[in-house]
C-alpha cells in the first residue's frame, strides 16, 4: 500500500508543527481525492477535523502526516504505552509468525494473561473471559448480570457511552434520543460537582448522587424489568471526565446491591493506569462485581474482556456459553502481556500521577488567566477543560469549544471534545506523555485560548 | 512466554501423527497443570477434545503441539490462507511498526480495502463499514435493516448461529432454548434436502422452502414487530453445511422482499472463497442487500464488517452513527488486503473447486463403503458427513459421531462436529489444503469409520 511509503523514506525532513491542508497544493489535492474515494466506499463522514489529518506514521506520543508534519498526540488513549511501542510490536511480530488460533485449544499465554489481570484486581475478581472489543465485553457483562439476577433492567448515567451494539447502544444515552430509550434502561445524573444538582463543597454530594441510583433501581422494579446491573465508567469519559465525590461509588454500589443489582465497572476508558491507578475504580475504594476492559489493553491490537467472580461465572455457565473467535487468541494474549510489562517496567502508574499532576496544575493556571475556562476536571492523564461563556450561569461555550481542536491541530497538537454540551476539551494522551509534552500542549492551548 | 519456545527450538524432532496426552508422562502432567490453571482463571471448559490439544506452532495446514506432534488441520476456517501465512504476517509486522490508529483519521489502506471488497461484489453493494468481529458485523447489519424498514422482526433458520452478543444470540437459535426465543424472531426450517420436509428429487423444494420465509414474515407482521430482515448463512454452518436447492435463495429473497424485509447474507462462514466462489451466495444467483464478513478476512487478525448499498447506509446515517475503535484500522486494512492478494495470486477459488471436488468424490466413496455415512453435503472446502444409524429413518448417529473427532485427533487429523443433532462431521480446512492432504484425511477417516 502506498499510504505509508512516504513517511518511511522521508524522515529526514524536519518536523514542523502542523500545517493546514486547505491550501491548493499537491498534498491538498491528493487529500481531497482520498477523501472523495473514502466518501464513496465508506460513506458517512466520521473524520475528525474540518481539514482531516492524513496520518502515515506514529511513534510514542507523536503522529506524522503525509507531509511529514508532526503532531503531539494529546487525544488517543488506545496506544497508551505509545504509538508503535517496540515491546508490543515485537510481541505481535513474534507470536503472529508462530501461532494464531483460538481458545478451544490449550495455550499458555492466554492463561498467563488471565492470571496477571486477575492478580491486578481484588481477590474475588478471579476469572477472565476474553473478547475482541470493549463493546463485546460490556455485552457479555450484561448477559452475566442478567443470568445472575434473573432481571433485565440497567441503571446507567445520563450521557453515557458504553459501545456500539444494539443492546449497548440502548445503554449509551449519549447517542440515543430520549424517546427511543427502552423500558429497561433508567439513567441517573452523573456526579458532576461543577454543574450537577449537588456541587463541590456539599459534604453530602456523594450520598445524594448515590441516592439517585437507589431511585433508579426502584423505578426499574416498578416498571417491571427489575434491576440487573448498575453500569458506570469511573472516569465518565463521555460526560467530560468527572471526578466524582470520593464516597460516590461506595454509596451508589451499596444502593445498587441493596436493590439486588450487580455493579459493573466499565474500565474500557479508565483502566490500565489512565487515572493514576491501575483501575479507575480503585480511587473510590469499591470492588465491582464485574470489570470490563478494552481499548488500551492491546495498545491498538484488539484485546478486551472482563474479569468477575467464580460465582457469577458459574451462574452464567449453568444455562449459557460464550466463545469469541478472536478473543484471547495467542497473539492477543502475548500483546496483552507486553502491555502489562510496559506498565510495570516503565512505572507508568507513578508516571501518570506525576505528569497528570503537573498537567493539572498548569491547566488550573490557565483557568485563572481565561474567563472562558470554567473548570478543570479529571484524573491522571485524563483531563477535561470545561469552557463556559458565563461563570455564574455556567452557560456552556460550545461554539467556541468546537473551534479549538481545529485551531490546535493547525499548531500541531491533537485534542478532542467531550461532555453533554460539547464544551469540554478532552486531553487524554498516550500515557508515555511527559512534562515537556505537557508544556508544548499548554503553550499551544494558551495561544489558542488567547485568540478565541 | 514459554508456550512457543519449544516449537521454535525443537523442530528437528521428526513429526509424528499425533499422540494421546492421557499417558502419565511429563507432557501429560504439564498439560494437566495448565488445564487446572486455565480452569481457575478462565472458568468453564470450552476446550475441544477429551484430551485437549496444547498447540504451540502453526504452518500452512499444519498445527504442532507441545511435543512437536503434527496435526493436519481439517477444521479451522479462520486461517484460510494457511496458518502463519507469510504474506499476511509480513503485512501485519510492517504496518504494526509504522502506524495503528483508527478511521477518524485519513489513511489510504482502509479506503483501498473497502474498494477492493466492493469490487468483488455486485455493483449496488458499494459501501463498507468495518468492525472487529462477525458478531459486530451482524449487529450492525440488523441496525441498518431496522433503520431502513422501521420494523424490528427477523427471519432466521432453525439451529442458526450468527454470533455472541445479546441481540445476535437471540437470533442464534442453535444456542437458545425455544422458550426464550423473543417475539421478534421467527425461525424457518433450513433447506435440508437430506432430512428436511422437502427432499432431494422434489423439483419444487426450493420454492417450498422459500414459502416458509413468506409465512415467517406474515407471522412477524401478525405478532406486531413486522419484518426487518431475512438473515441467512449460505453454507448453513451450524446446520451441518447444507447445499440448498439452487433456486432457494431466489424464492426466499423474493418472498422476504415482498414482505418489505432486507436480505442479509451472513458470509462470515461462507465468504472468502470457502465454497468455491468468492462469496457463498454467488452460487444461488442472488444479490443480498447487506453482506457481512469476518473470520477468514484477516486470517486470524480481527477483520470484519459489512458491505451494503449507498441508500441503506444513508438511511442509517440520517438518525444514527457507528464508529468502531479497532475496525478498519491501518493494520486491519493491510492484513485484509494481504488476504485478498493471497486469494487472487494463489488462485484459491480455482483451487477450492478442484480440491473440494476431489475431497467430495472420495467422501462419497466412503458413503458407499460405510452404512453409517448417510449423506455427504456442502460446497467447496466445506464438507459435512452425516452419520445415521438407520438409512431409512435417518436416525442421527450422534453417539458414534461424538467419538470420531477424538479418534481422528489421535491419528493426527483435526475435524469438528456440526448439525442440529450433532451427527455431522465438519470438514472445513484452511483453503491451502491440497489433494495429498485430502488423501491423508480420508485414509484416517476410513480407518476410524472401520473401527467405529
Amino acid at each position: 500500500m502506498s499510504g505509508s511509503s512516504r513517511s518511511r523514506s522521508g524522515d529526514t525532513r524536519p518536523p514542523s508543527l502542523g500545517a493546514s491542508t486547505q491550501a491548493e497544493d499537491v498534498s491538498g489535492a491528493t487529500q481531497r481525492a482520498l477523501i472523495e474515494r473514502r466518501r464513496k466506499s465508506m460513506g458517512a463522514n466520521l473524520l475528525f477535523y474540518r481539514d482531516p489529518v492524513h496520518l502515515v506514521r506514529g511513534e510514542g506520543v507523536w503522529l506524522f502526516d503525509d507531509e511529514n508534519c508532526r503532531y503531539l498526540d494529546c487525544y488517543n488513549n488506545v496506544p497508551s504505552v505509545g504509538h508503535c511501542n517496540a515491546r508490543v510490536v515485537e510481541a505481535l511480530k513474534r507470536q503472529a509468525g508462530v501461532l494464531n488460533t483460538h481458545t478451544r485449544y490449550l495455550h499458555e499465554s492466554v492463561v498467563e494473561y488471565a492470571e496477571r489481570l486477575a492478580s491486578s484486581l481484588p481477590a474475588e475478581l478471579e476469572m477472565c473471559v476474553f473478547t475482541c472489543t470493549g463493546t463485546e465485553a460490556n455485552e457479555l457483562a450484561l448477559r452475566l448480570a442478567r443470568a445472575a439476577t434473573g432481571r433485565r433492567g440497567v441503571v446507567v448515567m445520563e450521557y453515557s457511552y458504553h459501545g456500539n451494539s444494539n443492546l449497548i447502544a440502548e445503554l449509551s444515552t449519549a447517542g440515543l434520543p430520549p424517546e427511543r430509550r427502552p423500558d429497561h434502561v433508567v439513567a441517573v445524573e452523573p456526579p458532576n460537582l461543577y454543574r450537577g444538582p449537588y456541587r463541590a463543597g456539599d459534604p453530602l454530594a456523594g450520598e445524594s448522587y448515590g441516592r439517585l441510583v437507589a431511585a433508579a433501581c426502584r423505578e426499574l422494579d416498578e416498571r417491571g424489568p427489575g434491576v440487573s446491573a448498575f453500569l458506570c465508567d469511573a472516569i465518565f469519559d463521555s460526560q467530560g471526565g468527572l471526578e466524582a465525590p470520593v464516597d460516590y461509588f461506595e454509596h451508589a454500589y451499596r444502593y445498587a446491591r441493596t436493590a439486588g443489582a450487580l455493579c459493573i465497572a466499565d474500565e474500557v476508558q479508565a483502566g490500565f493506569a489512565r487515572t493514576g491507578t491501575m483501575w479507575g475504580f480503585e480511587r473510590y475504594g469499591v470492588t465491582p462485581d464485574i470489570v470490563t476492559f478494552g481499548k488500551p489493553a492491546g495498545n491498538g491490537h484488539p484485546v478486551a474482556g472482563l474479569v468477575t467472580s467464580r460465582k457469577i461465572m458459574e451462574r452464567f455457565a449453568e444455562s449459557q456459553f460464550y466463545f469469541n473467535t478472536f478473543g484471547g487468541n495467542p497473539v492477543a494474549a502475548e500483546v496483552g502481556c507486553a502491555v502489562l510489562d510496559e506498565i510495570t517496567e516503565r512505572e507508568l502508574i507513578r508516571h501518570v500521577v506525576d505528569v497528570g499532576g503537573y498537567l493539572r496544575s498548569r491547566l488550573e493556571e490557565l483557568a485563572t488567566k481565561y474567563e472562558i475556562v470554567g473548570n478543570v476536571q479529571g484524573l491522571g492523564l485524563y483531563q477535561g477543560v470545561e469552557l463556559v461563556s458565563d461563570r455564574q450561569s455556567l452557560e456552556p461555550a460550545a461554539h467556541q469549544a468546537r473551534r479549538i481542536p481545529d485551531a490546535m491541530k493547525k499548531e500541531g497538537v491533537l485534542i478532542g471534545l467531550s461532555g453533554r454540551y460539547g464544551n469540554v476539551l478532552k486531553i487524554r494522551p498516550p500515557l508515555v506523555f511527559d512534562r515537556a509534552n505537557a508544556d508544548q500542549l499548554l503553550d499551544v492551548l494558551d495561544r489558542v485560548l488567547a485568540a478565541a
